[in-house]
């Protein structure tokens, strides 16, 4: 367990971090038009291959329940979700009695970075005014208009591809690992040698880290008043580009809390590397409870994966609900 | 081509659409307590056969963009999008220059219903009061909970299955189907015949009428005030329970416009007795005219569907974006 | 001070208060249309009267900040206040540049209920399925089109009249009453007593019980669970009545809670009686403290007051400022 | 009548015009602090007069009504007015039948500016990136705080004063003015001297044009493509400055459209110039035939005036009910 006292093992340096936007960068790499970054690694071969993984035809579901009435369940004072009914269209519009059908529809509104389980899109962080592919922020995104490029909207043929889950949990006692645990390269190495699976180009990568199913039933984990919660730390970027994986997904937001860094420009380093530099999509706030099970009782860590995030102009995120089917 | 003179030919009786609520009912058929309805024919062994179809890894998106900027593009009157940026959330919180990262969110707001691409669950009709499945729609729907039943969000699992799509605007002269064409269950065999496939049990269907594209490009059909539309006519009923489709879908709402009936009750049967009855789960507004050629240059018109409707409590649409993958 | 062990000195039985509905009631006395209720008792010459009362020309404003970012400070649940900005809409438009002008605009969402001050409109409650003036919320209230009758729009005149603080707060040592602290009749006369001021005819009351002020500092004061607040008891109704208050407002939500009462249908008597019976109009959460200091600075308690709710068709509630001009 | 080949008599060039953004600044006025900007000409003193007017307690409202089903009656594309019910609070958290009262909420969505009777705050506009009193807009604007300073929040005083209504239309034929027609400081002064009443420091300056009157009946009146509405030209700016009027109000958007120059930075001269160099507040698209009538009948054309923005922060805009009374 890493405790808030504890340096982080193998943490590089802020000066290494700032460094990764250049090293790890995927500017250039798919065209100075691309706007795809690392889905750009999932091939149509590659998704030929995800679908023979679907031998059974069981999915698991790797979102919660939306729910307006516990909108924000993770607490972290960002998230939204609004729900109003139009009932009785027909009896409405033609008075009562008129039609014996009548229609119910509703409107929704989110918030969806925050507790729901969303994608983060590439227009979602930007580093010394700069997005992806050497956008600048200011003239990517604007207060009407939204995010004139890099919006989710631009997945629009979605996230299918092979998953791999690393189990993290299962290297440890417990149903969870302790807030503030951060997750290196190795350890995620020896989640791959345990489990038998490699992670590779165009895959992608679910982490297990329980910390949605632990502030769930515990709440949220605070020490000196600054948030708690296992993840990924600054480390393992060199890793991801490495591996190329295509989408990083976890049951948490991927970057170990507290970062180790004091300086506030490195609080979440795998969200800013990542989106900005690596042009790497992320999805968090996954349930990935189910899915430990179901892997663990096949022994078997890869599946079919999907996400499909709705088509929409100029936005940041979307609330999806990602399937693993085995 | 049906003009608004014309009678449709095959057209079953009021009387008759109303007993379809009964001779078709699939209440009971997967127990009482059940709220999936057709999507219970989706069976492990469906996705299987689904996934063999994934040949080339080529997917082809069924969604328009939605953008807050043309929220109602079919002018429905119904379909709301809205978009609020959050920019410069470092900024905002910690003072200006604090941060070299900064965050970017959004608020989205969408009445699914209308004019884009979206799911309607089993909540969105009722008939005489009552709801798939035999439930009074007063208890299953509230104003402030929303439906506390057959909401989108049971679809947790997704609609994944196999796709068909029969494309009755080939089966005619021009891009589209005529305003108020009537498509029968003749109609939909011969484009069977034609394309040499056929829609089974759990299949999703697709049915390409040009509808969207249409009006896109010459606005909303009129005729002395009513809104004309092709789509499949209450014929297809029986047909459809028949056939055991899992779930309906093209771009246009299935309904023809106009039904057929002077009486209003009947004005959608497709939707009536397709929700209500049959617990027949409906995809609205796709846009099919890219899916058309691709299977068309294939000569193969089945193929792996993916719809993953966000899984949010108590609503009766979802707006999202269904992929074909050949 | 009342405890939560102490009866309601003076409280009327349930059977009391339910009879209330009847004998207090205002059903027809202005005609079986009228949809004004008490506000009827403002007369032209009640607001030439209340001008008068315009000596020194120095406001006081009766509402706190509404504020997106505090939205439910008194943390009811139901309070929500949202405000998207729209920035820079020439650029938007025309692009960078091309304008020396620039506009800002803004989308506010509002549930006014709750925590901020507003207006409650006499479609806010319903006994027995009815509201004021004999309508069944049935057809009163729809999902979709709103509040067919009695909605605040109908308030257009405002309400402008004289304005009457009894300030019960000075009765007592210290800055608020004790949460749970339950006013009766007669420490209304009381305090008219003291500030030697009578309640009459057209009246806008003010109590001034110093709830708002005690919660912002102090938290929400709870006992076994249950909110305690300081507010009229039951026994209100018939000198409520009496005196022909037009409307009744305070820094609290008008009723003592508890209200004495274990069945739940008492829970809120001044709301429920007030409006669905009487037709009485009553305004949330003010601020005093600052008019309680006026009041008490100039040893007058009466006052021009005017409160002009927005005019928006089919709503229960409006949030706005009223004021107090001296 | 002024026609489109017409050019505006006496209209300032628009060198003249970008002149009165300095000769006409009301910044440092009231101090480097100010906020308020024309509102400080309201003194406690002339809100006593105002009061004097009320002679026979007549209220005349000044909005029409804000009706989400008609929610852009003007066509302007920016209004917005959404509304949602919450019916049957007690039942939806205690169950059916529990209660006796049951209660009815609402969640209201408006975008003010466009077509419905509001407020211009003094945040509403900026000129090369100035806003009233040398705020720079970057400073005083943002995207997730709104607006940090010159919010309509800081008017939590209302504009309460004495009301003068200029009734342009009386002096033509017909009951609205012709879309396009242009007001000038010697049309102001014929109405002053047919109506013998002056315009003076801290008045609410009413303009009558009948603009919403003729639109609501004939729709938006275009020529070439441009709306043409009635309203002043930029040479009423001075005047308005030496009258030291408070407030600007119409039944259109104060701007003659067009305003008669070809660069888009002048588009709207009387609002850029009134919000950011004199610090004028505006209110946009009232209802003023009745005020009209009500003046004429009395040959009263002056009158108490109140409005009544809600306190929120952050806001360039307040829907709300302004209203007259004799």
């Amino acid at each position: 367990m890493t405790t808030s006292n504890d340096l982080i093992r193998g943490l590089p340096s802020a000066v290494e971090v700032e460094g990764y936007i250049e090293t790890l960068s995927n500017w250039g790499r798919w065209g100075a038009e691309d706007r795809l970054g690392t889905l750009n690694l999932i091939t149509p071969q590659k998704r030929v291959e995800a679908a023979a993984l679907v031998r059974e035809g069981q999915v698991v579901s790797l979102s919660r329940d939306i729910d307006p009435e516990d909108a924000d369940p993770l607490h972290t004072g960002i998230a939204k979700v609004q729900r109003f009914m139009g009932i009785g269209e027909l009896e409405h519009h033609l008075g009562r009695g008129v039609s014996r059908f009548d229609g119910i529809t509703d409107y929704v509104g989110i918030a969806a970075h925050g507790s729901n389980t969303h994608l983060d899109g590439l227009a979602h962080y930007s580093w010394d005014g700069k997005q992806y592919n050497n956008r600048l922020v200011t003239d990517t995104v604007t207060s009407i208009g939204g995010c004139l490029e890099l919006s989710v909207r631009d997945a629009y043929e979605g996230i299918v591809s092979r998953g791999v889950l690393l189990d993290i949990v299962a290297l440890h006692d417990g149903d969870w690992l302790e807030p503030g645990h951060a997750i290196g390269p190795e350890e995620l190495e020896e989640a791959e040698r345990r489990q038998k699976v490699t992670v590779g180009s165009g895959d992608v990568l679910l982490v297990h880290t329980g910390h949605v199913a632990r502030t769930l039933q515990h709440g949220v984990a605070r020490e000196n008043g600054k948030v708690r919660q296992p993840g990924l730390h600054a480390g393992c970027l060199p890793w991801l580009r490495e591996r190329d994986v295509a989408t990083l997904a976890s049951d948490a937001i991927q970057d170990v809390q507290p970062s180790g860094y004091p300086d506030v420009s490195f609080l979440r380093p795998i969200h800013t590397v990542g989106l900005v530099a690596l042009g790497l999509w992320l999805i968090d706030n996954m349930e990935l409870t189910e899915l430990a099970a179901a892997c663990a009782e096949r022994g078997r860590w890869e599946f079919f994966f999907a996400m499909l995030p709705w088509r929409m102009a100029g936005v940041t995120s979307s609330a999806t609900n990602p399937v693993a089917i085995f």
